[in-house]
């Protein structure tokens, strides 16, 4: 025990978030002696405060402090729009942006019959049959390009097939600012194969 | 806003610590919803014990909950020595080797003309009583090794030539397993400098 017993709690709590080793949570430990009264009071209360006010949203999913997530109690939303999203983290990315003015619905994982993950052990009921209830026009698939994404976007489509739901998902391809000569080969070829035309507007 | 008010306090409480930006204070606030209910009370409690229970040993200014700290209550050691550092996680990096015996002593800086710090704004009296009061007979510097590392040193040395206790330096030199084309050339010529002769025990 090199350290006093409050510092050394705080160095193995601070070992369980991800990819904090020995020697950053010894750093971030003392750092943490060093901060002001009223950061301290305001750290310890929201790290107690995820347990206790911290939930999911009813309807999306989403995290959120009551019933209902912030955006899903916005009435301004396009409520024909729906993106489908793997994990709460998604959607701060895309509202980050600020062009998409939907709502959204957080599934708790992909299909993945090797893992032996099934529709029903991921909730898609509950997206099924909300976009059945509320009159959504298009669902856009924003999950993540794997075979796991391919089948649960697919699965979805499927499901829908028989109803005037538009699915569609986010384009996948070469990110913009990238060299070309570091963009892995399945990328390109997805990228070759969804080429668009390009128009000369004048 | 992109996540509810607990999350986005977090998130700022997590900036607030060294190194950490958005997205990797965003990556530890949502990993920390995923922490077990024991850990969260656990990782809460200790912060704010920074403040209320860490304190500074009085005697040797290491970090310590009552009075003094560990090492200053361990009788078992001995007396003669004290290595004087410049932080607590010196002592801590000591104290994992675990051959050192001897007692420590934390100054609150470095002697820096430069930049005004005086030996009194690093309270280098209370050391020099120390010394005086304990019968300690030799004095570690295991300080940075830099200019006012140095200054800091000449300074202590300085004071305690008319007595009979022994200071001395930790060595500078090319630390264990680099390549010697990776070391800067004024620890190479510290190392040249102190160069030892190899003796053959056969």
């Amino acid at each position: 025990m090199h350290y006093p017993h409050t510092i050394q709690n705080l160095i193995e709590c601070f070992k369980k978030l991800p990819g904090i080793g020995e020697k950053t949570a010894e750093r971030y430990a003392l750092a943490t002696l060093d901060l002001d009264e009223d950061v301290i009071k305001q750290f310890s209360k929201s790290i107690s405060d995820t347990k206790t006010k911290v939930k999911r949203c009813s309807r999306c999913n989403n995290l959120a402090e009551d019933d209902l997530c912030e955006i899903c109690k916005d009435k301004n939303r396009d409520a024909s729009l729906l993106c489908v999203v793997e994990d709460p983290k998604s959607i701060a990315l895309f509202e980050k942006i600020g062009t998409y003015n939907g709502y959204y619905h957080v599934i708790s994982g992909l299909i993945s019959p090797l893992d032996g993950i099934n529709p029903e052990d991921i909730n898609l009921d509950k997206l099924i049959d909300r976009i059945k209830k509320e009159k959504i026009k298009e669902v856009i698939l924003a999950v993540k390009p794997s075979i796991e994404g391919e089948t649960t976007s697919l699965y979805i489509s499927k499901i829908l097939r028989d109803t005037d739901v538009l699915v569609s998902k986010i384009a996948h391809g070469v990110p913009l600012g990238t060299e070309i000569d570091y963009v892995d080969s399945l990328t390109l070829e997805l990228a070759l194969e969804n080429r668009k035309q390009v128009i000369d507007d004048n």
